[in-house]
């Protein structure tokens, strides 16, 4: 639009918005203060109504909570109601249900609700990284570090399986089928690559297999392809900025990141000594949380500065601290703030994918859709057949582990952003990413419960209102 | 600095902020949204260390934590380290050593640290707000609204004149003594109204005075204190958004006061069978917390609509929720987010706090000391005398029952908060009311310890550990 701009009109368009865009943060944010706390209210209402009305919908249909959480987050987001929208996929404020409220009841002008509406997103996007990373941290209280490490090779077998298997798959396959040039389609099979942890957890926590083998095989491999997922990541990066690949970052990568992990346990045993020492000295409210959080945050603010993912630093705080004879307790504390955080990450997620991609109605949505079936078929073929790469485990449920690491969540919208705003990807194929993340991570909590339908179910109600750790505990 | 700057120098000024900032939305807040992270997570961690270390350190002194945490804000904000500072205060991102410490990791430049700072430092106010909200509600839930029909007519009188001697002694000596402008009089004077519940029936409770008739009327004095403090709250804060004193206003927002709260009340006794049977019916996490927080959520904002304050609204709903046979599951509840969020609040407003302008050796900060002992003088005197308006009652002790309403506590700290963000109270009369409740929560121990005769005390180390109220359930 700028470049339509004659002078005079760019200079006042500056003076327009620019001035009162660069003052905001002294007078304007003063006035808009209120209006930006309703608005965020607002958004929180509409994310604990939905997200209950979705997790209990889906509960009563037998599927994961969390699947409705994300279906309720679609209804109130881009792809149907509007009613929260983000600017990460191109709204503005006058495409939000939510804020067209707030200006009619504020009566303000373009530029403060514009205001409002960029304060409220991110405000909303922060609540929402805080909730991931108090369920990676509860997810990591919640996992045995010791059961862990018994299925250490075969998670990592299954990681790198699951990491290999569809980024060949998917690489070659865009390349001798669709014809597609190489360093994009070397991107888009790298886009197939990294599990979402947050959501196969929180499926296998619902359902109570956290602590199975199955489960335990899967978060593993998940955590393990986090992080082979940020190295590919960086590689395709650096792949797509300069067309060769920085060896020296690849190996840095690789070392900081196992480092982190392995040392955050290791040293984790000492702390654990300290950490319970400092709560019992402490004689005011928060005594045991406060100090648990924080060290939760300190790991994510570590992990952050190493250039790996915040939500890895929790989990390894919260697989430290489930070490300590205060695991029960901390359960007990952390769930409610899990309860009210959580949520807003699940129902963001929805919000934020743009199912209108999907519609086979627009002529130009087509190319997208069929190398979309392609990029789905390969997702989850090449995750499925992660579990017959598990060893020295008879009886073990392979389907449950492949499907399990089926979801991409997150983390594959992390490389379509990244891959289309480098230029990589063009539209149909930063489509196709798209839409291949949504529907694994759709279809993999049900197909998830398919898988391990075969096996007894722990409990039934009331293991919902109980951290799953409280119930398998008990079973054990 | 932009009146200075030629036409020329004013283009490119645009065309170097302005455009980066324009587009901000779509490319450079995706590059900076690691840093935001980072640097809202840093926020959080100093927030809670110091909270910690404060109240920890204000509980070994026999001080009220609360004081520590405001302390600890202080140490770490506008006046001392300025880790944590806060745009409303005048500051920038180059004030801020949490931001030098996030630009000079991430190599940001000035545009993308201004960015980050604006965003850090709305996400944390927002996150203080959501502190104070689940503060109200947290106190609401802790009123016992048949406590209070119990110490009857006593508390009431007890409490009204402790509502109005001080506002109106507060009030008129500003105007009269100091000739300040009527509204930030009003205001500063409303600030001295409301007794702290917490820091009184803890005092109380330490000195084994928590049963006598005094401690009776105390505690019960203090719960309608709260009410009327928060409707005085509502009221001025409505007065300092308008800027004038309009009479019909007035009248229309103490009925609108009364009438939401009592209406709340009112209707909440219809609405508690539907909740316990809506929370009854759920099978999902967060069953109980989940509608009671949105309850919460909802009555702040239908407060606000009302040009109330949300945490006015907070506050009716958990005086309705306390009805229910769901309260003390949802105090359990409640109590792990108000440990994380609660703190926030506390460390901010403290941050925000510049006490530099107290210091006595600048000349021009005397005015702002002057009106300080002012402040604590009426602060002591208005409370002392409401010891003087109980009736009926032969051989009590007046003189305790006055100095034991005299810690203002956190709501003191409420109306310095939103006096400040809404620009009403000028920074010496802010700092004043935030020397006037350190100094009242200080001296009101010792006071009460000697009114009382310096009688044993009944128990040490673990009421922090309990809600207020929990304390009083198990003595009465």
């Amino acid at each position: 639009m700028l470049q339509n701009l004659g002078f005079d009109n760019l200079l006042s368009y500056w003076i327009d918005t620019g001035i009162s865009g660069s003052v905001l943060a002294t007078t304007d944010a003063a006035e808009t203060e209120p209006f930006v706390i309703t608005a965020v209210l607002l958004s929180l209402i509409a994310v604990y109504i939905v997200s209950k009305l979705g997790g209990e919908l889906s509960k009563r249909l037998d599927l994961p909570p969390v699947l409705g959480e994300l279906v309720g987050g679609v209804i109130v987001g881009v792809s149907a109601l509007h009613f929260l929208v983000f600017p990460e996929t191109g709204a503005t404020a006058s495409d939000s249900m939510l804020m067209s409220l707030v200006q009619s009841f504020g009566h303000l002008d373009s530029a403060a609700i514009a205001h409002v509406f960029e304060t409220q997103s991110e405000a909303i996007s922060i609540l929402a990284e805080l909730g991931v990373i108090i369920l990676l941290f509860e997810i990591g209280l919640e996992s045995d570090l010791r059961e862990l490490s018994k299925v250490g090779y075969q998670a990592a077998i299954v990681a790198v399986v699951g990491v290999a298997a569809p980024f060949i798959l998917g690489t070659v396959g865009l390349v001798a089928i669709f014809h597609a040039p190489v360093i994009p389609a070397i991107f888009a099979g790298a886009a197939l690559t990294a599990t979402s942890i947050g959501i196969t957890s929180k499926v296998l926590s619902e359902l109570g297999h956290l602590k199975s083998t199955e489960g335990q095989i899967i978060v593993g491999a998940a955590v393990i392809d986090d992080v082979l997922g940020i190295i590919v990541l960086a590689v395709v990066a650096s792949l797509a900025k300069t067309g060769e690949v920085d060896l020296l970052n690849v190996v840095y990568l690789i070392v900081s990141a196992s480092a982190f992990l392995l040392g955050a346990i290791f040293l984790g045993k000492f702390f654990n000594q300290s950490f319970v020492a400092i709560a019992d000295k402490l004689q005011t409210r928060g005594a045991l949380l406060i100090p648990a959080f924080t060290f939760a945050l300190v790991m994510a603010v570590v992990a952050n500065l190493i250039h790996l993912e915040a939500i890895l630093g929790a989990f390894a705080a919260g697989l430290v601290l489930d070490e300590t004879d205060k695991r029960k307790e901390l359960d007990r504390l952390v769930a409610p703030i899990a309860d009210i955080l959580v949520p807003i990450f699940f129902v963001t997620v929805g919000a934020k994918a743009d199912l209108g991609v999907l519609n086979p109605a627009v002529a130009e949505n087509r190319t997208g859709l069929i190398i979309a079936s392609f990029l789905i078929v390969v997702a989850i073929a090449g995750k499925v057949v992660t579990g017959w790469a598990v060893f020295g485990q008879p009886g073990v449920n392979r389907l449950a582990i492949g499907v399990g690491m089926i979801p991409r969540g997150e983390v594959g919208l992390v490389f379509a952003g990244i891959g289309s705003a480098s230029g990589v990807l063009d539209k149909p194929l930063e489509a196709a990413i798209i839409v291949m993340v949504i529907l694994t991570t759709f279809i993999a909590p049900p197909l998830l419960q398919m898988a391990l339908n075969g096996q007894p179910e722990e409990s039934d109600a009331p293991e919902d209102m109980i951290p799953a750790v409280e119930m398998v505990s008990v079973e054990d």
